[in-house]
């Protein structure tokens, strides 16, 4: 199905009609800020474009919905040039795209900072929404999607040593964690599969793996386990870590893993027998308790992700 | 039917999921801006909730659809008191709750500026879409709602001739023009009202009332007269007018009738044959031209409404 062809009335009325099929919504909205979640000097305004709405679109990935419309909110100084705000419109029409939804309505307004609010609406195709809040004792934790490359990516754009523009000198490993940053890629068909593999919960990892896995297991009343050995650094998140003036680079590395957010890779609870695609890796599983460890142990460090500021 | 009926998952997981009972969804953005839209030396953060809810709450009924849902995007400096989110919050329930919607979903950022951004979510219950291209030649214009309100408290408060806070000395009348100004009360169901008595065109007076209209009448390719003789001003807006040190208080009164913005009332076009209820005023008429007129002349003066600044 085309993209954006459940619209019955898009941009140009008072409101949006988008069609739905299975008789409910599912609707998410997140806000961007400049300085906060964009810097206009990294990113083009193509990326925040993506970046916005990928952050949405996840959403209603992770509860196991297909996406169908995009509502975008954009206030901006009066100085933004206007191919800055068309060039925005093409990521945000990009990504829609690229998970199955059109953008459907939107307002503008005046503003000091650039500021995105999107509003993402999805459909259920008659199943149950997954919800934080089912995961059980004996399920395994699975993710689909990578992990800490968009932390990295800051990382190296923060200490000068990537360029935001893949510059023809970056090795090409971190020049792909910049654009992990600049333009996450969350796998938002993987959220409808995990659905329909019967998975108990689920969440998209956005201030990092430890912290949502977190927040799946407060709402379910239950403890996760995750295990280092399942969830080994790239060779692209080595060759980043030692490229920084840092002490321990593999330590560091791991910890982009553990707790880097931006990435919107989707981390779900399933039940043991389920046989899972490939591309959902077990990485952990639920007991009875509380909290989120590692390999049996408190996490030690920063419990979650803060953005870059 | 309770506010949040449909509300299937509220606040709390990754989306929101909420009923769709004809079908398909209603949806529309606005954004407030602190500085632009609101401040807070004259609004309480109730107010702002009021105001916030009530922008994108009038867009659904514009389209003939009863609401169902919000969901609020709230960035704000860390110094905002928590006091002053839970009153916001406040303010935004009571609206949503008038309008016979539930607020459901939500994402809050740092900012510099007080900026909200609220989706409205509503239902058809199996009509079609009133759009703003509907009008044929032969339609009378209606309205229902009051106008210029707004504006007037506007002035009053930008005057220094009333206060924010409804002083025991202020006439009640401009007290009540203050309220319109900072808590506008949308006659929500008047939307769905008129898509069941056949209305041909909607929109919400957002702008005003002729740049309203001349939306409606560019999206409709027709030509839409209004008549003063139906648009006198209310005593309180006379009173209001002369109260400011204005030379020409009648016309400055007719002047927020037809340009103020920000009260939503709601204006239509409707087949001539229609029986309308009392609170849809006929105001004008439609015909085969394009733009807008008064007394059938071009009106001078400010075309729309531009918030105060």
């Amino acid at each position: 199905m085309p993209a954006g062809a459940l619209t019955t009335v898009g941009i140009g009325d008072d409101s949006a009609v988008v069609t739905t099929p299975s008789g409910s919504v599912v609707a998410a909205v997140d806000l961007l800020i400049e300085g906060r979640h964009f810097r206009r000097e990294w990113s083009s305004a193509y990326d925040v474009g993506v970046k916005a709405a990928a952050r949405s679109l996840a959403d209603i990935a992770a509860m196991g919905a297909v996406n169908t419309a995009l509502l975008v909110g954009l206030a901006a100084p009066g100085t933004l040039p206007a191919r800055w705000a068309a060039d925005l419109a093409e990521g945000l029409a990009f990504e829609a795209t690229r998970a199955g939804a059109g953008v459907v309505g939107g307002d503008t307004a005046r503003a000091d900072a650039v500021t995105l609010s999107v509003t993402a609406l999805g459909d259920l195709e008659g199943r149950r929404p997954v919800l934080r809040s089912g995961a059980r004792p004996g399920d395994v934790i699975a993710v689909a999607g990578l992990l800490g490359r968009a932390a990295a990516g800051l990382a190296l754009l923060t200490a000068g040593v990537a360029q935001a523009s893949a510059a023809p000198s970056s090795p090409e490993a971190l020049s792909s964690l910049v654009a992990a940053q600049l333009r996450p890629a969350p796998p938002y068909d993987a959220g409808p599969e995990a659905a329909r593999l019967g998975a108990t919960a689920m969440i998209d990892v956005s201030d990092g793996l430890l912290a949502d896995l977190g927040h799946l297991a407060a709402a379910s009343g239950v403890h996760v386990n995750v295990r280092t050995a399942r969830l080994a650094p790239s060779p692209a998140l080595r060759e980043a870590a030692a490229s920084l003036p840092a002490s321990a680079p593999s330590s560091m590395a791991l910890e982009w893993v553990l707790t880097g957010g931006e990435d919107h890779a989707l981390v779900a609870a399933f039940p043991p027998e389920v046989t899972l695609p490939a591309r959902w890796r077990v990485i952990g599983e639920v007991d009875s308790g509380a909290g989120v460890t590692v390999d049996g142990a408190p996490h030690e460090g920063p419990a979650g992700w803060q953005h870059f500021r």
